[in-house]
């Protein structure tokens, strides 16, 4: 008997990876994420395109189906009745848009690590894609999945800082402050690549995030930039600092700062939003904590799990107060909401779409593309 | 073909669990460590006493098998060439006793959740159940299982703190500060009831994990313990609130408290340990960062992920610095010691026993009983 | 023209100081404090008893007379038309004792370094002397100054804590884990000296700061103690570290922990206090923050400086919100209080005892007595 | 027998003070500051436009000196033996200017509150004022006088941090977020006019503090800076919110932000600086913490009072460690180095100018003019 004759809801979905093989940080990474909630299973993976990386990272995750390639996997995978029900794309970001391209083709539901593409023109087509078919995208901004993060956002919704005025986020790392892509690390050496990475060095890498942070949370785009982009380390061709001024609609300002040679700065991605009746700050490096600030009053600090915290939050907690939730609770949680889509689209229900998709993919790459612009001509400011 | 024909190291492991069902917080978090690293599956269980919630239940988990008894699963999985490799015990404490009993008896692997028993002559029975047989025995005192505590006890065991002098050691909380147990809180009932519980309330729920932590980071056993214990909420029948002066093997002495009724706290649990030549500090609530004092020098904040960590926190970590991890991933590391256990032994090789067993599970329970006694007597010292 | 004819409104108020001659800390800090709001100043002195450091300590301070003895400079003020309104004594503990006796038989008041004297008899004596006549008498707790304790103070009296349960309290430093009295500092020398310092040492000397903010912040007496003093350090005669269990009038009961040979501590002076409606928390090292924890809520933040605060901490605070205070203007309210009074009593107006005294003395002494005596009976409770 | 007779060093020194008089909070702080060491006394005052204010304001401070006017004071000191050795500025801004040129002008040594003047152009006459003569000239921009701040030069000039690449430093506060100056506040009332406050609001007002320090802790110019003003209160004439982009010779990169509708902040004043080898950061509002982080190891947390702190910073603290120090111990460095060469000159000695002086002050109001300049344009960048 077949257990695609088990209807969905009665099994943990079936889920397969492009990428992500041994070493490749980010893929064990989306592997647990996928499994946290016991909702899902990753079975089937093209883990790389060195055959031997792919077999034996396969036999380590005990895959129960391992290809030579992505386009046989989709190929595959589509013609089985016992099939994966999604895919996760966790390679190089060259690749995003081939295979997730390949995997929309072939009606699965496609689950890809940031950047959506390589260009503007790419995203587009992504978009057009996505937009014209059933087959569901979630694009990994994991830091979106942190519920701390999503209170913030229900406050700002809610009108408890009243008019937004001010914005100020930062993600800074040190990780790229020596020659590392000179030095046999490979990581740094397809991120710092123009050919692989794209337009922007970290102002894509880490940038985006920042970016795509504060329009999540203020939940207003970023409707202009104004850039000052930097390569400290000699013979780097792409940016590793940026200083941004940016506009929001609505009237609000801000400044976006990213830097991957902030000597001693981990993962230091902050967010504080000010509005006219109170101030918000969040930093991802201690997550479970959101600090409110209203006018004339003492600061609060709000703390995840707590009865509290408004239902989005709630939704998006697994253990009590003071237990400490991290990064994989937080990816996990970017998959907890598309796999409740993909069980939803299998019994005929809408999607709710509560996760980053293409649409936010695409406003990434022109942030990037703009920035990059405004930097290029001596900080002008530049439309989104 | 029988999937047990498939040697251990290349499949993942089959877990059972007893209790945990719905509404049963602690039953997720060890689904959700055991499943972590995806070396396991909770495949089995017997959820619940209530027929319906074990049923419902393992319909959530997608179990393949739920039964009715943990008895009932002991017998099928011990006869069952494709049953379980270990058992989870997340029941009340008046069960941990019987259930790893029986499941020991039927040759299957335990980890179990603190406390190892309700009496010192359980605990002392199941010391020599364990110690003369084969079959493993862990128990889930998770704070260990944290990177910056195996890195505190790396410095201790290094030497980098000179001789041990003073330890000051806290768990405090505040859910127990109403009298939750006549208000219909199931867990509340449960462990103020002396009959289900034991002897000890806040200082055997908390203090356990305090005094496991003490003895984990310091590598010394408590020798004495002078304590006050009190019921603040009326018509409690055990502590809900514990100060503790203790003395540790080699000269050291310290302060244990422990506390239910601290009003505003979650789960602060945090550990202080100063030698003649540095101090350490360490806090569960932002457990990636581990304070290091060396004596006329500035404090140094060593932080989880970096490569200048030693063996033990680095063999703890999943992800790069600044990515922040918490209670479910040092729940996991439990977990990760344990089954590289369960899969040393089934090939033929020595355990490691990198985690709590039965052994740290009697000395939680003298230590409770020499607590009572002290506050007992009106605070006079007790050996442990 | 006697400057004395012109009121004691009208002009700053005439200081003198026994002790605090070039080299000792604590003489400054009290100049400092004596002078910080423009009230006073220090024109007499009789700063060291050797002659030379007098002369050259009262040349440094621009003094306008120097005495070779505190009895000299007692007699010469007392006799003189424009002597001083008030004495600071900043010497080592063995003098308090006879250089207040002296300058309150003078009828000059009197504001002391703590403690109060070496001996509860002593003390006794000293507190029949201050309340049998009008001079007035201060006690320098200066910790007591800082506006967050006082609207700790005021938020525990206001009620806004409910009834209280538990508190801890911690005095932590370093600055005696070497055997500093064997290499020559003098400081250290006379305070591990049982015949200049007392019964109590590390339990005196910071002890009492502890057990003072205490009971000043939660309004209640300690009422009984059970102590376990020890020297770490080899040779030493008196404690160095101190762990003890409290209770309180009213039935709250805590821990005082103090300790000088805490690796890395610099002066960790910290207050929990925990109610059954809210906690609090203050930390004397980050002194301008107060942290109130109603149940079910978000901790606030309280910040001195806004108008947010209570009376108390408004009228100790010289600095809008965001300018930090410190340790010397902690000290400086409680000259405040205290001139306040030199002034009021000089104009008829009884005064408003705002500031510790010597009750507050005794109570100190008492505890050291006791806390002494509980460990040396092998942690005896023993009742205040 | 004229006190004038006693040398310089044998005395305190004598203080005059325009404006401050009761109600601005500001002419306390320099009151403070200036006697905090027992070198100096306020002795003469014009302390306000308003006659009875000044008078009773004189009062209150027991000045045995109180003019109607600057210029009287001026011309009457000047000629009295016993006269001030220096006068404090402490009016609103557009005084500055006037009254520095008179006291300059009767050879009075100035001490002058931020800024120098209202235009580059007073400025500008100012510094030739001051260079031309021996007449001192102190400019109080106290965040300069924190012992970490002047740690955190000494780091930067002593090459521990590498070549400097990135600076981020940041002002803000709140206390503009609503129209006060439409509500009576006088001070909001003047800051807010750009008749008396100048070109620049927010940006002149607290900008030039975030600009002086970080050029200070740098020892680099901005040499380039690219801006985005505000207003976000209706009807309000100057910014009250300025982000900017900065360069700074030598290639280093930053973010300047300055604000006073930041809701919820007090005083947030913060400057980070990575350079190739270490990273530094500190916070004004605790003040007493310097982060040093090194490339590849943990932060080290200095603290000031230590015995391994610079020479820099061990001058500009007065007690141990762990006693916290604040804004008016800060404001009273400045004046201590101030006095110090007032002594200096007094008996023939060539100044040291360990202070902000003329030079710093005019490189302010070009750096408020240039950023001004550059948001108008549109965010173009602008050279200083």
């Amino acid at each position: 008997m077949s257990d695609n004759t088990i209807p969905v809801p009665a099994r943990r979905l079936r889920a397969g990876i492009v990428g992500g093989g041994r070493g490749a940080f980010i893929g064990a990474v989306h592997r647990i994420a996928a499994e946290l909630d016991g909702q899902a299973q990753v079975i089937a993976g093209a883990l790389s395109s060195d055959a031997r990386i792919a077999r034996e990272s396969a036999a380590g995750w005990f895959l129960a189906r391992s290809y030579a390639s992505y386009e046989e996997m989709a190929a595959a995978e589509a013609a089985d009745a016992n099939g994966i029900d999604f895919v996760i794309i966790a390679t190089p970001n060259d690749l995003h848009f081939p295979v997730a391209r390949t995997f929309l083709e072939a009606d699965i539901h496609v689950i890809c690590d940031k950047p959506l593409a390589l260009t503007v023109a790419e995203g587009e087509e992504l978009v057009r894609l996505v937009e014209a078919g059933p087959t569901l995208f979630a694009l990994t901004h994991p830091y979106t999945g942190y519920p701390a993060v999503r209170q913030a956002r229900e406050m700002v919704r809610g009108g408890h800082l009243g008019e937004i005025r001010l914005c100020l986020v930062e993600y800074t790392q040190d990780w790229l402050m020596e020659p590392l892509e000179r030095r046999g690390n490979k990581q740094a050496a397809w991120r710092t690549d123009p050919a692989r990475a794209g337009l922007g060095g970290c102002v894509a890498d880490i940038g985006t995030h920042a970016a795509n942070l504060l329009e999540y949370v203020t939940d207003r785009p970023i409707e202009g930039v104004c850039a000052d982009l930097s390569s400290f380390v000699e013979g780097r061709l792409l940016d590793d600092d940026a200083h941004m001024m940016v506009r929001l609609a609505g009237g609000a300002k801000g400044t976006l700062i990213c830097s991957q040679i902030a000597c001693g700065e981990e993962n230091r991605l902050s967010l504080r939003v000010y509005g006219s009746q109170a101030g918000l700050e969040w930093q991802q490096e201690e997550p479970n904590t959101l600090l409110f600030k209203p006018a004339g009053r003492p600061w609060e600090r709000w703390r995840t799990g707590h009865g509290y915290m408004g239902a989005a939050a709630r939704a998006a907690t697994r253990v009590p107060p003071g237990h400490p939730e991290g990064y994989l609770e937080a990816f996990a949680n970017i998959y907890r909401g598309f796999m409740q889509d993909v069980r939803r689209v299998a019994i005929g229900q809408p999607p709710l779409r509560d996760y980053p998709g293409a649409h936010e993919g695409l406003r990434g790459l022109r942030f990037v593309a703009q920035a990059v612009a405004s930097s290029r001509a001596g900080s002008l400011w530049r439309s989104l």
